[in-house]
């Protein structure tokens, strides 16, 4: 069995939407071993829409569609669905009453609009939605099983979980294909693609494939087998060479991010943690906070964006500031060294920098920052050049990255 | 002219990796009046992707392929464009040059994989990339325009407006297209859409589309003209008119955030503020320091994680987290108003809840959230309870639209 996505909506083939719905259904096919072979974008118009839709049932065996479901003029997914099917769209009653019944919930009237998502293709049946208004559809279009669901992430979520799940076929006769991603820092792409060009030969089995983004290194591993369990040990065999040959600059797999890398390490270590930020503003903290139970580890934190909340909050002396710049080598390391002590836990990070557009000098250009960890007895601080093309916002992402990336090899050799 | 646009890379049909670029560029196409047909995502693999391209070459004026440029073994793009183009591809002495100058200027050593990226399709043009090594290519096939880009988004919109925009025509002749999105907080897309219900007709010109996303609703809007002006006054009166309807629902239009929304209004109004976050970690100060210039009116904040931190960084009382617990309206009351006086600002805003996924018990669930807003002689508590069906990341992520659109409704009525 493979498949096609089609999502559908003009706010997505028009670029005021990103498609994150194809992505997310994607990676759960591949955990039950349905390969994906395209995904297509459709705009909300009948024609163009159909005729994908016709497309991809000729190709594949799955198609699932995301979006054009909604109460409003624009959805159009349940009349291009009719017209591949070649038949009339008819309101189904007991859908209507579901509609009617989520806004009784909710004790707000039904809109009359609302009841559009009622209507099905004659010939294919609903699709429960338990957290929102648009039912889905399923039916059959020649030997293609069909699925419609919602544009709104997380309905399709938990509609493709409950309802669409359970009727795939997990792909246990045959091939099964298992997935997985080591993730990188602290090295470019091209040094760590020579470190496992051999393991990236086309046609290999595990397929292995790198990618970059915001400075981490992405290692995809497909294994195919045709079993689950050689489909795994080929995996994880992969995953322990590439763990080997790359050693620390390896974070991260799968859905771990370097803030997981840092609490669970803070957690196992026994160990805490205050920020004291000025140019990430509390990214480094929400970044950390993201996580659940970060607060095991991580108490509290300042962001210190003005200088007079740099000496007001973190007792900076003045005079440091005056003498050397806010954006400083003493100055990281006396927020740091003073966030630790005011907060009393074993570690204290902070952040200095000019993340800009402006702010800007030729001493002192943007990108220029200063990231310091403190502990007890030391603060080391180091100083980050990051104004090489890259933007406000990579500027305080790839400073947290760093900061957290530190942070996580200190971790590992601190007891 | 019309265009689809292709994205490769098999970390995108596998779901782990979620494609931007697309969107991207096909805002950037708006801008200058080419509608995009359709969006493609194709796996690295030289068979389909060959076959996508031929398809899109066969129905569309302009045909733009990002991705599969990289280094290494799993980037195919250059091979499937000259299977198309039923060509050999050839080592460009140009490109190696630029490709060994790159490294030079990074004062690295050049892995041998990387002269891979000097190679072109014959009869093909390259693209320089200026921030990175994977030039890009420009050829035609039939009578489409193609223009192949690297995958990463920097990298890839750097040499859009470099290289690929000065060749494409601006639509000035026939129909001309603008389009603008309007974003609405407080009411729910169904509502939204019943006021504007008539606008929404399908085949109407301007055409008019919600989409809702995190609570936050986008009403999408596109005129069609024969001139530039025309389109212009079109969507600028349409525009006028869903204000007119919606008053304050509305808080920003195209790229304006709720954040922005807020900047914009405390420089006007000359006010400053401080925030105090327990369960939002970070995120309302980072949602406000993305903006470039916050530190106008954003001076400090406190991320008061532990029930001690807000005891001790913000003088909460003890005896009020005793007795009402740390989640409460006299805690969320304190934060703000002792957050305002210690930053000495006009405003402060507080925020403690439970965001998930553990924590929470019958009397206080995961998602009740109290959110603060202190001003001189007065603090606004409300309390939220976001637990019905949201994660954590959404509960905090409600939180700080919530709090951030308090703001902005205050500061509408303050002088």
């Amino acid at each position: 069995m493979n498949a096609i996505i089609i999502s559908v909506g003009t706010e997505l083939t028009s670029g005021q939407t990103v498609d994150t719905n194809s992505a997310w259904l994607s990676s759960k096919l591949a955990e039950i071993g349905i390969p994906v072979l395209l995904h297509v974008t459709a705009p909300d118009d009948v024609e163009p829409l159909s005729r994908q839709i016709e497309t991809a049932c000729a190709q594949a065996d799955l198609v699932l569609v995301t979006g054009g479901l909604g109460p409003t003029a624009d959805d159009l997914t349940r009349e291009a669905l009719a017209q591949v099917m070649g038949v009339e769209l008819q309101i189904d009653p007991a859908l209507a009453e579901q509609v009617r019944a989520f806004f009784a919930r909710l004790n707000r009237p039904m809109p009359e609009a609302n009841l559009v998502q009622a209507m099905l293709p004659v010939g294919s049946r609903p699709l429960e939605n338990t957290c929102g208004t648009a039912p889905g559809i399923h039916t059959r279009i020649g030997s293609t099983k069909v699925f419609v669901m919602p544009g709104v992430p997380r309905e399709m979520q938990i509609m493709y979980e409950q309802f669409v799940l359970p009727q795939l076929p997990r792909q246990d006769t045959g091939s099964v294909i298992l997935n997985a991603v080591l993730y990188c820092f602290g090295a470019g792409e091209s040094e760590i693609g020579q470190s496992i060009y051999d393991l990236m030969r086309r046609g290999r089995n595990p397929l292995v494939g790198t990618t970059a983004k915001q400075g981490i290194i992405g290692i995809r591993i497909l294994a195919r087998a045709s079993t689950a369990i050689e489909a795994r040990n080929l995996l994880e065999d992969e995953i322990k060479e590439i763990r080997h040959r790359l050693g620390p600059l390896v974070f991260g797999r799968d859905d771990e991010t370097l803030a997981h890398a840092v609490a669970s390490r803070m957690i196992a270590n026994n160990k805490t943690l205050a920020t004291a930020e000025s140019c990430t503003g509390g990214l480094i903290a929400k970044t950390l906070t993201d996580i659940p139970g970060s607060s095991a580890f991580y108490s509290q934190g300042w962001i210190t964006y003005a200088n007079e909340a740099k000496i007001r909050l973190l007792n900076v002396p003045a005079d440091l500031i005056e003498s050397h710049g806010a954006v400083s080598r003493p100055v990281a390391a006396a927020m740091a060294v003073n966030a630790r002590r005011l907060a009393e836990t074993d570690y204290a990070i902070s952040v200095t920098g000019i993340a800009g557009p402006a702010g800007g000098t030729p001493d002192k250009p943007v990108g220029l920052v200063y990231v310091g960890l403190a502990e007890p007895n030391h603060c080391e601080v180091t100083q980050l050049r990051l104004g090489n093309h890259l933007n406000r916002e990579e500027i305080r992402w790839r400073t947290t990255c760093t900061v957290l990336n530190f942070l996580r090899l200190r971790l590992m050799t601190d007891r």
